[in-house]
């Protein structure tokens, strides 16, 4: 029974175009995924994440953020994450690592495991590779991702070593517990949703901060325990964008090839399209939700910052070049009005125009890696990023 | 050149079903309009205004906001207040005397107008009934408010007779400068757009808080000057619910037959159907959108609070009986769980369904009317309301 199915339909270079079969659904890669956090991705309705101009395939669910609210027996009782939340499409968990890791007050990391307080309400929790399972298969995500520990972008070699080698031994007590639930039929998803074939496909997660050398054997270590995909983390956590792509350009070549490649966390949109230019299939980041709510537009021409008294009188869209149901219906100078006046809707409206650039990015970088144009695309996508100016 | 056209087409009792056309469409009544104070219905989109499930023919826009911000220099150039919010349907624009009354820090009421500070940024501004009429013939709205003044829910004869008086001088005021702007084409929303017929309607208002003698008086002086509708100001400003309906039973049955009845700022479900029982035809209220925004559902058994630890675990619909996308969708639960965690879309799906509720109600509301079934709608409706017990 596959999870999930990953066949690379063309390649332009590095970049890679193809399709992943979850089992709810196909989705086209390289892929964005829109980050629900809480249950929602903050600040627009789902029909709108299905409509034409968006047509998110697959968003992400944070592992941490649910389990700590509304709570497991909540979603398992509902049937499931994609139930609870009213979502038939692809669903991808995180494992919470990384949360509580920024968001948590931890107390502790033991080779058990992480105890930490709850933001929510203070409480004392332990997160380990077992719970993280389980609380997965409770929310009945389509792809898991195995419990990492994410070290500090800047960690020196030692303490990137320990933190790489007890996240590979999470990942292998990762691996064991997820199999042990889906033999076990723990997997709400599955046992609730009717005619829904195969079980969760499970992702490891390669660590290793800028070290190049523990990058390459965190890789070789996370392969040998075999999973459905693979995903780089702790990248874009304050480390300088050239070590990223560094760290991009020399991991992904020696990641394999007939299986999906994730980056976690990542990017901008001129980052999506370097990193797919390196062989990168896989995206989510919550950059185009997070900045709509604080007033900033993704363009085909760069940032644009609706605050500014310059587009007090502009009539023209947030992007001339966008097709989005915001810029065929609103201007800027109404934009920056809702803004201003802390009205809910200025959140709304470019929550949902920076959703569209970043899926219509992926739209056109699927496109030109089919027709061999990747490299044109990629140079003109760069150019006209500087035109704005702003 | 006829501005709104109405014509009565079926009456049950004093209800009545029309039909009122304005020169942005036709409008069936009686009819609630939703309203978007800083021209954005708060928390939901124009294209779900617009979808089947709420349908919303006219909204309300605040003169006193928009004058204040963005203001009328930015509205104007932008070809008015449709253009510049993306509204192709009718707009009502009140007048901005009820919240130089409630918002702004009044200084001072003059035979000639009222001075206050603007909420937005504490300047000293200064609205009159002319000032009033420019600014709503800026904003091309379809429907204009004369402008008044509103005595307190409670106010004593003489106090409310000095105001009601004041008013009506006003109101005549409104008149002569409405129809002086209107000959010299200053009515943005005709002069820019292209197709549009008719010049903007003007709508009288009537007040006297409880006091019936001054009502009658005021209907009187108002309707001798002349107007294309005729609103009922002044209620649900504080005074027993039994007050508002004495002076609706009252009044209501005094306005001319052949023009709309308006009753500004009213209400809650129950009290639309109360009092279109007594002959009015339009309404407006914030209470949908407001207590959207702060957990509050209104459904067919009555108010549902969304905060209640009781729909935890609730998989039904917010309102069992309704078809608005967000029931059809999503479960109490899930709502409950985003309004716990802060999150936007709980205001929004609230707010979705609220208006959902309130317009369907008026659906339901004028099939009775004309099927000569209003009072059974009537009684089961109100039955019903009581049912949730909440």
């Amino acid at each position: 029974m596959k999870p999930v199915h990953f066949h690379i339909e063309a390649q332009d270079g590095e970049a890679r175009a193809g399709v992943l079969t979850t089992r709810r659904g196909q989705i086209e890669t390289p892929v964005f995924m829109p980050v629900g956090t809480a249950g929602t991705v903050k600040g627009i309705r789902f029909e709108e994440l299905e409509s034409a101009d968006l047509d998110a395939r697959i968003i992400l669910g944070n592992t941490y953020h649910l389990w700590l609210r509304p709570g497991i027996d909540v979603i398992r009782s509902a049937g499931g994450l994609h139930r609870f939340i009213g979502w038939d499409r692809a669903l991808l968990t995180d494992s919470g690592g990384f949360q509580v890791w920024s968001l948590g007050a931890l107390r502790k990391i033991t080779e058990e495991g992480t105890e930490f307080r709850s933001h929510v309400d203070g409480s004392l929790k332990f997160l380990s590779p077992e719970v993280s399972m389980e609380v997965q298969a409770a929310l009945g995500s389509d792809i898991v991702m195995a419990f990492d520990e994410c070290a500090p972008g800047k960690a020196g070699h030692e303490e990137t070593e320990r933190s790489m080698n007890l996240t590979t031994r999470w990942t292998k007590r990762s691996k064991d517990a997820f199999d042990r639930l889906q033999s076990e039929d723990a997997d709400t998803g599955r046992r609730e949703v009717e005619g829904l074939s195969g079980r969760q496909a499970l992702f490891g997660i390669v660590q290793g901060a800028s070290h190049l050398d523990l990058r390459r054997r965190s890789l070789e270590q996370t392969v040998e325990i075999g999973f459905d995909g693979y995903a780089i983390g702790g990248l874009s956590v304050g480390e300088e964008k050239s070590v990223m792509f560094d760290v991009i350009d020399d991991v992904a070549p020696r990641m394999p090839k007939d299986k999906p490649r994730y980056l976690m966390g990542v990017g901008t949109p001129e980052d999506l399209v370097e990193a797919v230019a390196r062989g990168i299939d896989m995206f989510d980041c919550v950059l185009p939700t997070r900045n709509g709510r604080t007033g900033q537009a993704f363009t085909s021409r760069g940032k644009l910052n609706i605050k500014n008294a310059q587009w007090t009188n502009d009539s023209r869209p947030l992007d001339e070049s966008c097709r989005c149901s915001v810029c065929r219906r609103h201007s800027r100078a109404y934009v920056r009005h809702l803004y201003m006046s802390g009205e809910m809707l200025a959140g709304i409206l470019l929550t949902h125009h920076n959703l569209a650039f970043f899926l219509d990015t992926m739209r056109g970088v699927r496109q030109s890696i089919r027709s061999g144009d990747f490299p044109k695309f990629r140079r003109e996508f760069t150019g006209r990023l500087d035109a704005n100016g702003e």
